[in-house]
């Protein structure tokens, strides 16, 4: 008897022949640093953010404190398949967890809250200083996760006064424009000077020109001290001012004014503002208010908690029909073409209410996520079908995003003096085109430190230095996959992509470990590979191949080395199918001797 | 004994149980419709490239003979992993094989010209009229395909005299302006009067204003009786006009004479007129061009044996040494973020020649393709981690589309004056979108068809009627798949979706047929679910659940039904990897009896 692969060697036979399209190396991990005592130094590390876009931690540790700055997700793509979310590496500070004395949010998005229920007992459940939106949104998250802790959150205001957060370090929030109610930057008070964090930001504008809410709100800067600015990078590549979300409303009023029969809007539920606009856009012009969506109903319900706009018209998608169609707009999810959102169902016919008819408008207002291009051309080719009227933000001025262009940028580089900078949210090359605009603005090079994940910064010498160590934090990805969280698996995602192109292809054998035949012709099991019913011969010459390589080496051999004859078999068989299909599915081989 | 799970609906136990993230259901393929005989009609059937990008080819059928105009293929994309490209279904053609009298080609790109080895067999081995460029395209992807029989190519001129096909059918071939050399447009003369297909097109401009080659190009179609329109709606999103090409090579020669160093200049291999001006400039600025990748390398072989440009200056890799930096121009592919492609080598430091520094120039000369945004980034990043100055088409005029923009369609409709329209060459939307330009432009609604893969269009009553048949021709996605041709297996494309979100998990029991005992422990081969090694307590538990499940319903069975032993067995064991780990994997029991 002989023990299953399971025991294997991972990598198998075949991958010592057939060179493997996907089959990277798989990077071996060294050990991480020893990071040296803090000293007298300010130290500054983006856990996560700033090579993506997403998964935002900052951690700033001075003395016997540390504040975290954000603790975001990053969701998955092609290149982790099964994997949830991708957290940051938190290990830098689950080693000093008795230090952490908060962790503070600038908005209520999930790149920025999303990790909290996965690390926030692993980080021994610090204060979390937010806004009272952002509690919303981090509350009604941590309901999934009913067997943690409560959280500790300390609802705080902008503007207002600092908050001491030790005898150190104080913490002040300022409001600025983003897209999602309460967003706030964020002031680190230290000995030596300010750290600045913007968090999400764009700029408010008529015509590439701020408006006056804008320049109030970083009115604060004139007097204060700025040791250290670090701002979100997210769209430096685009030149001058995004469109004003004022345009945009004022757009989209005028759409929903001149249609003749339902309007349905979709946007990303993470566009708060603007839904709360869209609802009084519906008010303004007599239309009842649906929701489609689960995480759209959910933002909905707290507006409505918030009394942040009238909700008495939204109705429920059952009342749909008590209405005639020119009173009713829906707000809707799946602007993105995700699968199962309610503008699919909608677009191919299987919603339960909604059959789009001529005299619908419906309106995308978002724009296409990086990587969601498909999907959409898919949504958009059902919605053609229809007969209704579709504007996008390609046709109209019906989104903007909550990310400043270039020029904003700019403008909020020249109100905030500041002594040195560190771009952040962003890929690599999105930082590095940030801190060019900051040399642009004036700032001597060496000011500037465009961090990688784990990049250790310091402050030195009571602010004199700014300091990238040699030595890294921890930084490799932490995901979440089902129940479990950890280290990213690279044999598991190596292994999933393998199976997504070419399947699998077991082979089970019983070999009389007496004479080193088989007892029977030999199983063979195969998904992914090729359409078995329509691979009879295919399969029956392989039983052959099979049959042979085997006995080819167990017979006369005593006592049998299994381990040999499945290296052969595997060998055998995988060349076998590659000859005749040129596909490389992973073959496994059990064979089991009675 | 007993069969193995080959042989067992496909479907599983567990999919009753669990509902798939990715399980869409899997369409039910009805046979195709008894297509009427054609009478006196003309008939126009799009076999591809009306529901997507790509795969182009379109059937005329007139009395006894059938032209058909390109053949392309597809790219493969996420929804289909492990497909290598995509063809248009050639049913409708294979039965009717003995009426085709000739393949007609607008260009030499893949799109048009890549399924020829797949599909000249199947349809008879029918001439192929094509541009000498389009020909050596041809012929060069032919060599890959050694046992195919010759082909036989018709190497026509554009302007030229009509080319009988037959005693009905006239073909013609009009040269315009794409991005590849030789590119045409088509016109097939029949007795009631012209198809025109534009093949791919963009107008050259100036500032808006087309060159005076291009108003002479569509001259010819002053005099004559278009019938029906059929054109490229790629760009029909985009608003305006393109910038120039001339405006792309005044730019990308300045960014050249201010270099200091090394000119690394990525674009598409197809981009064959823009590659012959790169040299052109090369020379003028006195530098040597090295030609990287296999496709680039190919495509500067053609240019040269057609003497389209002076190539002495193009020297091999190895030579770049014997120069110095600022004698050097790199043309190369990559620039899609292509893992292995010369770019994507230089990016990360493992070319064999070439490391980033300081003096050299980048341009990437390509937008990105939708679908590639994640690849692009990361090269992007890899790219600024160099000191090298970056230069792509968001930040400079460095790329122009071979697909005109919505402006340029408009006067390329108003150049030809027909009676129907038909859009092609695009995904539903844009064909809709395009429907809506031409009824904008004085088209009749009801002259106009947006057709579906396979719809079959009838020009009847000598062209006093253009209708859409209710009949469609087969329009299934045809595949190639490492040496496979045919049907894409849904079965088999859904399981490869399902390995990869979730792996797969196969028990493999011996069971003692008499006693309905376990004759050992049960071993477990398991691929892209969780990491063994790390989760052997998982492992030990489901060893448990596999004994108790078998045991439990075969100790006392006589004889043991094993097809309920296995279905009890699935269920058991992924309701206990599912709520241990929130994965579901496919589990594939396997109990043999001895």
């Amino acid at each position: 008897m002989n023990p299953t692969s399971l025991h294997r060697n991972h990598h198998g036979v075949r991958h010592k022949n057939f060179r493997r399209r996907s089959g990277a190396p798989i990077p071996v991990k060294k050990p991480h640093d020893i990071i040296p005592p803090l000293g007298e130094s300010i130290r500054i590390i983006p856990l996560g953010g700033v090579e993506e876009i997403g998964r935002n931690m900052t951690v700033i540790e001075f003395g016997d404190d540390i504040v975290v700055c954000d603790a975001g997700i990053k969701f998955t793509d092609d290149d982790t398949p099964g994997i949830d979310y991708i957290l940051p590496n938190i290990k830098y500070l689950e080693e000093r967890k008795n230090k952490i004395r908060a962790i503070v949010i600038t908005h209520g998005h999930l790149d920025h809250i999303g990790a909290i229920p996965y690390i926030i007992d692993r980080l021994g459940n610090p204060p979390i200083y937010t806004r009272e939106f952002g509690a919303l949104m981090i509350q009604k998250r941590q309901v999934e996760f009913p067997h943690l802790a409560p959280l500790n959150i300390k609802i705080v205001d902008a503007n207002d006064k600092s908050i001491p957060l030790t005898s150190n370090l104080k913490v002040r929030f300022f409001g600025l424009t983003h897209s999602i109610p309460e967003s706030t930057g964020i002031i680190i008070e230290t000995p030596y000077g300010d750290i600045v964090n913007t968090g999400d930001v764009r700029v408010e504008n008529e015509d590439g020109v701020p408006v006056e809410k804008e320049i109030e709100q970083y009115s604060i800067f004139k007097n204060r001290n700025v040791l250290l600015f670090t701002m979100d990078s997210t769209g430096i590549e685009k030149p001058g001012f995004s469109p004003s979300e004022a345009s945009i409303l004022k757009n989209i009023d005028s759409i929903v004014a001149g249609a003749p029969g339902r309007l349905i809007i979709a946007t990303f539920s993470s566009q708060i503002e603007r839904i709360i606009a869209f609802i009084n856009i519906a008010r303004r012009y007599g239309r009842k208010v649906l929701i489609e969506g689960r995480s759209m109903k959910a933002n909905v319900d707290i507006i409505k908690h918030l009394n942040l706009v009238d909700t008495s018209i939204v109705i429920p998608i059952e009342d749909i029909t008590k209405y005639p169609s020119n009173k009713i707009m829906i707000i809707a999810t799946g602007a993105q073409g995700e699968e199962f959102a309610a503008l699919a169902r909608i677009s191919n016919k299987t919603h339960k209410y909604v059959r789009l008819d001529r005299s619908d408008t419906i309106i995308l207002s978002s724009s296409i996520i990086p990587g969601n291009d498909r999907a959409v051309d898919k949504l958009k080719d059902n919605l053609y079908r229809s007969d209704a009227k579709i504007i996008t933000y390609l046709d109209s001025n019906v989104h903007t995003s909550g990310h400043g262009k270039r020029d904003e940028l700019k403008w909020l580089h020249n109100q905030i003096p500041y002594k040195y900078f560190m771009p952040v949210h962003g890929n690599h090359y999105r930082l590095k085109m940030h801190a060019e605009l900051a040399v642009e603005l004036g700032c001597p090079r060496e000011n500037i430190i465009v961090p990688d994940n784990g990049s250790i910064l310091e402050i030195q010498d009571k602010g004199a230095k700014f300091v990238r160590l040699k030595e890294k934090a921890p930084s490799e990805d932490m995901v979440v996959e089902g129940l479990s969280i950890g280290n990213i698996s690279e044999v598991v995602i190596r292994d999933r992509k393998l199976l997504a192109e070419d399947g699998i292809f077991v082979v089970i054998a019983l070999v009389d470990a007496r004479t080193g035949r088989l007892k029977k012709s030999p199983d063979i099991i195969a998904r992914g590979f090729v359409y078995l019913r329509e691979s009879q011969e295919l399969l029956s010459e392989a039983r052959g191949i099979i049959k042979r390589s085997i006995e080819g080496t167990t017979i006369g051999m005593n006592p049998i080395n299994f381990d040999y004859t499945k290296n052969a078999l595997t060998e055998d068989v995988a060349r076998f199918l590659f000859q005749r299909t040129a596909k490389k599915p992973t073959v496994i081989p059990v064979i089991l001797g009675v």
